[in-house]
């Protein structure tokens, strides 16, 4: 009897930061102590609005599919959460709804690469992006970003790309960076996208999210990015697995097609309930939780430093600070699974986001509560000081 | 500025099925009169136990991200199922939960084929198959399915074919044929896929739903199968999208590391919930759905030889009925239209599910009441009449 034989594209890089929550949740099954720091995960769930219209969504009648591109209903909502916010005109018929933001990157690598088409992302990154693409047989193009322009890609690295890119990533706020890419870099990034014909694919996950920077929309500059958004981060609604896309005109149709056979259509409930998170009442709770990750940011940028991890990006808002912990390993991700074992935090080593340098880097979360993220410093200290 | 180009492979065929389902949503909300015969989805809801631990798990707690894989707790129910269902030893270790059975073609397609592969699938067949195929690279091979082997596949066809394929798909109770395959038959091609390394995926999403022929699962014959299932058929749960694969030891860790960039997770509350799917509670609610579906059949049966249509896949299970209209139109899009427009009665064209001869036939759904599907019949016949 033959041994069944992965595809070659199957054989991606495990994403550890998921392994490692994994690990967290085995451990808290069995009562031990874990302080988590690896996931882009609120500790909060979702608005308490969007919790009572799920109630009463459970007992409207069946759950039953929704249109392929999403409830109506809920388009609107996302769109004139999108144009108020940005101040530009979005049209419901533009926006798709997709199982997560996971959903959106899928949908919209197919629906805009061919095989062997090049892809520019930043790196360090979200490795979904180069594990999706590398299975669709794009070919992934890093812009290598480092402190000297904050952790974010600029115009100026398109241009110097080996090949010419059909579509380019930018994530701000970044993810592992935290970072929040100035509105007239992103700018200068789209225009030399359209000059150029590539798809802009704007990862906005994080907005929402922001300690003081502003943040702009890729569509403030071309309306022929795209933008992928998310329930997951500042509407606190990770389980969930909604997310959106907002697709130039072109693309709503091929992206409908594709999805009716990628996914049917995004979670039913998550869609009815999801409509209450774009209230005032969801949207006083979820700057609450944004003003705790600004503390456990405070406690990060000022007590980080006294244990002896003095390198980081500082974040302007998302999740995440991105720490080199190269004076300790060369091994993050050993140094990770013995700080977890050893002192009981878990955090997320680097390399899931760099495959070059994220050996020596972690990504720390903004999620925990002021005072685990205290007690998680402390805890690092004394690991590394052992 | 230059116009957004989509991408070669994302030109899919659109899912027609699904706008008719469209049409359907929008003609209720204009207080149109519609019969709903296009879309496998059931008028019934999730039994009472599911919905029950649904308003349980909105209040306990955030609903985060579940481990990749799917929930422990869960995996281990659908684990338990399968083995008593079919008297095999399925271990929860190789339960992959997915976004519905759709996020498990996708994992399953990417997980075992490369760009070029050839597969075979049963034509007529489930399109989202073709076109999900046909987006990654991999060339579809019809295996022709006729009357003359009840609408089902056999080894032969697979001995036959021009090229080796690299996966097998089969599908029972069929979409859109109902016909059940043969366990004999079954094994043959479970052996055949052994015999030349090929991949047999079954996709066992019409399971639960039989009108008296055995049901019988691909590993009773190979364990080297990937079992596709889903809680939107038997389980009346479609909008909830949770499905699974259950895969052989080789293809958990490829699945798991896709699975990470793919989808993160299954949504955490149909998993949640989904746990009560399997009670005798549940059962007792989905196997009187399932004496519906047999009504609706035997109305079909019986009465649409009498208005001119005496030529279909009679099925033995599933949901759904194959149709032969040649006789009134060699157009049956636009026939499908006109009788939704002139007679309020939405059905599948079958050009979804056949792109070589399904301009001839149209798929009926069991999924109405027996006096909805009544009407149905009187209303087709009516049109047919004109």
């Amino acid at each position: 009897m033959s041994l069944m034989k992965p595809s070659t594209r199957s054989n991606v890089q495990p994403f550890r930061v998921m392994q490692m929550l994994d690990r967290v949740h085995r451990r808290r099954r069995e009562g031990k102590d874990t302080l988590m720091f690896c996931a882009g995960q609120p500790s909060t769930g979702a608005p308490e609005a969007v919790i009572e219209e799920a109630e009463i969504a459970l007992r409207s009648g069946p759950l039953g599919y929704t249109e392929v591109i999403g409830d109506r209903e809920f388009r609107e909502r996302i769109a004139d959460w999108h144009s108020a916010t940005y101040d530009v005109d979005t049209n419901p018929d533009n926006v798709i709804v997709t199982t997560g933001s996971s959903g959106g990157f899928v949908a919209s690598f197919i629906a805009t690469l061919d095989h062997g088409d090049y892809v520019a992302m930043p790196t360090p990154g979200y490795p979904a992006y180069r594990n999706i693409l590398e299975s669709l047989g794009a070919k992934v193009l890093n812009l290598r970003c480092t402190a000297e322009t904050r952790f974010q890609p600029t115009a100026q690295m398109l241009e110097e790309l080996p090949h010419k890119p059909k579509a380019v990533i930018v994530t701000s706020p970044g993810n592992p960076t935290g970072t929040i890419i100035d509105p007239e870099e992103l700018e200068r990034i789209a225009k030399w996208c359209d000059d150029n014909d590539a798809v802009l694919i704007s990862d906005e996950d994080y907005h929402g999210m922001s300690f003081g920077r502003p943040l702009a929309t890729a569509h403030q500059f071309s309306k022929n990015a795209i933008v992928v958004g998310t329930l997951s981060k500042y509407f606190s609604m990770t389980g969930w697995r909604v997310g959106w896309i907002i697709v130039p005109d072109e693309l709503v149709t091929p992206i409908e097609n594709l999805q009716a056979s990628l996914s049917l259509c995004a979670p039913a409930i998550g869609q009815a309930a999801g409509r209450a998170a774009f209230t005032l009442e969801a949207g006083a709770e979820l700057d609450a939780h944004v003003e705790a990750y600004r503390e456990a940011r405070e406690v990060f940028v000022d007590k980080l430093p006294e244990i002896g991890l003095g390198t980081f990006a500082d974040p302007d808002g998302g999740l995440y600070l991105w720490v080199d912990v190269s004076a300790y390993t060369d091994d993050s991700e050993e140094w990770a699974l013995r700080l977890l074992d050893e002192a009981g935090v878990a955090v997320a080593p680097g390399v899931d986001f760099d495959p070059e340098e994220g050996h020596k880097w972690i990504r720390l979360s903004l999620c925990a509560s002021k005072e685990d993220t205290i007690e998680g410093v402390r805890k690092i200290g004394e690991f590394i000081k052992k």
